[in-house]
């Protein structure tokens, strides 16, 4: 982080006061809580029926509030074990701020009416989810950027995640409950073009170092962030899956695929780095990377075994991508990245969403019996063919790439 | 800590076992199971329909008893970041012991009948509300007491919350979800009382010093500290407020306290200590802060701004406090608090409410609609106005101020 | 850990390499998931309706799903503690391995229907279980074994703990929902028999010199690790107790009896090792013990004082292991226990069971009312005396010694 001077200091309290401020306004000339959750009250525009049906949907809409925040704070936990508890601070700044700002805008394109956002806990989650991309962004450029800059890119990506979450799942239809595309794919790319457009040879170096230095504290960081990972995340990718029975499969496909992915880790690390065991950071990075592949497909899959397969391969091309990609990524394209968020959310996040478009692909009334109805509505309605459904899917993931390169840019 | 003798030792020893005997033996004579889940078990004074009237409210109170002890251990782990792991296993002793002794003198109070205490997943929801309450005393005094007198602060003020806490909800009918005047106020002028009246000058300039040393490895447990408080506080706050509703806004009230008193930390931190970001322990205890005043306010308040107000007032109160306010109280009021329970605890509390008092005035049947009746039946049913019930919860601010000072005196 | 040459090195990736494609094409031929949740699909045998009678049953197995890797990773952080981060990628590899593998294995015994492997939450539950008697295992042996003979551990283990579990539970109708016996007491003496095998003198003594040089690090995953299991252990002793009633005493019982067991500790550290508060290390050790004796006869104690008898002594038993056991273990028998599984996990096991034993020859009607049905179903049913039953769970701890010794011998 470049030394600060009286000056910058100034213009980081002018800004975090100016911001909450404007939060603060907004908030109270626009957002109200949903009256969802009290019958009398609802307006009948608001469709409250749809998002309460029964006394038994009640419980899920809360666990998903009680671990809202999880997501964003499992991805510093993670990061913490590369870059140290120096960007905790930062990170926490970031997240504070861009829940405030990501229930803002999300509710301007959801939940707007008659002039006022009525947020909820379906909108904290929302507004996590975008969080999180932030974060994951934030891990790209880290260490290059000062806590001022991260501010306005968090500003920037927040508008352009929740324009790229609208177009995609309200106007495509299209199936992405754990984020493949709309966090972790959007976020990395939109963080390498951040990092690309801010390219400095001379700070990288001795930020390496310093990486480099961290040692047995970042272990420790790097143990508990793969211990987190483990417990939360794959309840975390089941928040946004509102039915029993799809959610039991995507929590047990995100566990197959995590646990194939870490063992595939042990397989390659001792053949590339010469290592007997992968260092703790390595097996966190293969957590995450076997998280981010079921981020789509984790639903759709219906046998245990292509979990097994997917969150393998993953676990093998995330770190030869370090090993191979990384460095020509940084000499030929110019673009450092400091956490390696493209071999972890990037990659894996593509890899993602192209097993999701082949799997509705293949979707039949067959296979998915009453889950068809639940995944894919307008498919098993008729008014869509799979073919269609998956041509969605697929141009869904060339929409994110585009939009995240097209905001990466505007921040950078 | 005191150089501890080996007759000091002894002590410890004598009185752990004594301690724990008598614990056991008054558990044999008097603790039983409420029989509340086995119906036909039910004695009818009891009165166990209320309690558990259909299985929809089964999970809730589960749900309670898994995160019973999250409350005081979010706060042992927040002391560690001051006060280094040293202080943990005397945390968890107080904590084990205070659980037991909160879980008697709180079935006398409350559950008492036939000569048996009757327990469950409830009582050990107050059992847990106690200990916290004792924890953030402990926090005032840690490093000046040794293990034997701390567990008998525990003995004396466990007694003197639970007297407090009798009044405040079942006599005065107060409503005080989430503890700002029972935990929060009680504990931090409890402690500070306690600590004023062993004030001792030398000891002090030692402490601090090490304090300060603690350096990385605090800096590990704050990021810990307020990543479990982020977590799990919001559903603890909720704990208690037992209707769905209710809950709702509890969870996503406090979520927003957090937030805008974590942005304020970043907004005076330059200010006040020409930093560029504020030190890991500072986001801590702005979290902390900004939980403590959602306390009482946190199921009254029916817009998401009024809780960014609050907590972003709070946040740049606190930090103002430890700059100011802790000097003041170390030279004029010879009052030492090792980890600043009064800026963290003792003012979010009594500005919580205060803030809490306000909202009974301005409640009305129009803002409430049905949640009226959850919050205050008394007034619901007429039988109470708006402003009886706004001067009974001010009055049990002054009670509880009254009570902590007099407990402190008598144990010191 | 002996220095691994490239030969070494090979050969561990070679085995993970064919151990998870082994895993993957076992999977593709055997397993699919359990259409248990999706009734259309269910075949008549599997007995869907006994699983999932009605939607209240629903959300405790969806809990089970979340908290399934928990129990492993309390364990893996319990060891950090002893042994340091240097061993978390091992034990990371052993959990992902042994999931999978105990998937496959109690597959076989428990859900095998025309050649196929329905999985489901409920197999995921068992296969954690299978995987925490293998960490614990690999407790007594860690630092002497290399990553691959491990996974041949691993490999073995899984398989025998599997039968001894079908034995136990299917065949023999004995009651251990905590697992006293088949997680405690097996991979307790599983790992001290092949410790006894592979008894090697010098190395010992250089690892334990390592071992005291942890120091701070040690403390710090200590304070985590007891953390972790006084918030997740109480709830995952009650996932596999299936029905409400039960769960809420298990959950209080294992409560009090780790408040006991803690406080024990600091009864007898100072008479014992002359320091005035014991190490965090060993409060973490009390705490596993006062939950190991509750793993059996949790759900079958019928008053709090019971629970808080039962922790208090395996408090005080455990540091007595110890300080006189360990050295006997070591100097007669050739044992080493690294980290002290024979007192932690092995001797509060037998206890537990015994301890179950005893409450079930005492179990009656009147005692336990409603729920003698769901403890003991073939009791109520009057097929089988209390004093079978008694007899069968005596049985069951003289089976369980008696295959993890053969296991052991064999995997030697």
């Amino acid at each position: 982080m470049p030394e600060h001077t009286a000056t910058s200091r100034l213009r980081l309290f002018g800004l975090c006061f100016f911001l909450q401020i404007l939060n603060i306004l907004l908030f109270a000339v626009f957002v109200r809580y949903s009256p969802e959750s009290s019958p009398g009250l609802c307006p009948s525009r608001l469709n409250c029926s749809r998002r309460n049906p029964d006394s038994g949907f009640q419980q899920p809409r809360f666990q998903g509030v009680h671990i809202q925040v999880l997501l964003s704070l499992g991805l510093l936990v993670a990061f913490l074990s590369r870059y140290g508890p120096g960007s905790a601070a930062t990170s926490i700044l970031i997240t504070a701020f861009a829940i405030q700002w990501a229930l803002l805008i999300q509710g301007i394109f959801h939940f707007f009416l008659n002039g006022k956002i009525y947020v909820g806990a379906q909108s904290m989650v929302s507004a996590d989810f975008c969080t999180a991309a932030v974060l994951i962004s934030t891990g790209a450029v880290l260490g290059r950027v000062n806590p001022v800059q991260l501010l306005l890119l968090a500003l920037l990506e927040v508008t352009v995640c929740s324009l790229n979450e609208y177009i995609l799942l309200s106007l495509m239809g299209v199936r992405d409950s754990g984020g493949s595309l709309t966090i972790h794919t959007f976020g990395a790319y939109f963080g390498l073009v951040v990092s690309r457009l801010l390219y400095q040879p001379h700070k990288d170096k001795k930020k390496r170092e310093e990486q480099q230095d961290m040692g047995q504290q970042g272990d420790v960081f790097a143990v508990a962030g793969t211990i987190f990972l483990w417990i939360f995340w794959p309840s975390f990718t089941s928040t946004t899956t509102f039915h029993d029975n799809a959610e039991n499969w995507a929590v047990l496909n995100t566990y197959f695929s995590l646990v194939a992915s870490t063992v595939a880790t042990f397989i390659l690390s001792p053949v590339l780095y010469e290592e007997s065991t992968p260092r703790m950071v390595q097996i966190q990075d293969a957590t995450l990377a076997g998280m981010a592949v079921m981020g789509m497909a984790g639903e759709m899959l219906v046998t245990p075994f292509g979990a097994l397969i997917a969150g393998f391969l993953v676990g093998l091309i995330s770190p030869l991508g370090f090993r191979f990609f990384t460095p020509v990524l940084h000499s030929r394209l110019k673009i450092q990245d400091t956490c390696g968020v493209h071999n972890i959310h990037g990659l894996p996040g593509i890899l993602g969403a192209l097993l999701g478009t082949l799997l509705t692909l293949l979707a039949t009334a067959d296979t998915y019996g009453d889950r068809l109805e639940l995944l894919f509505p307008l498919v098993a309605q008729g008014s869509w063919s799979v073919t269609y459904q998956a041509l969605m899917q697929l141009s869904a993931l060339l929409l994110t790439l585009l939009l995240a390169a097209l905001g990466g840019c505007i921040t950078g």
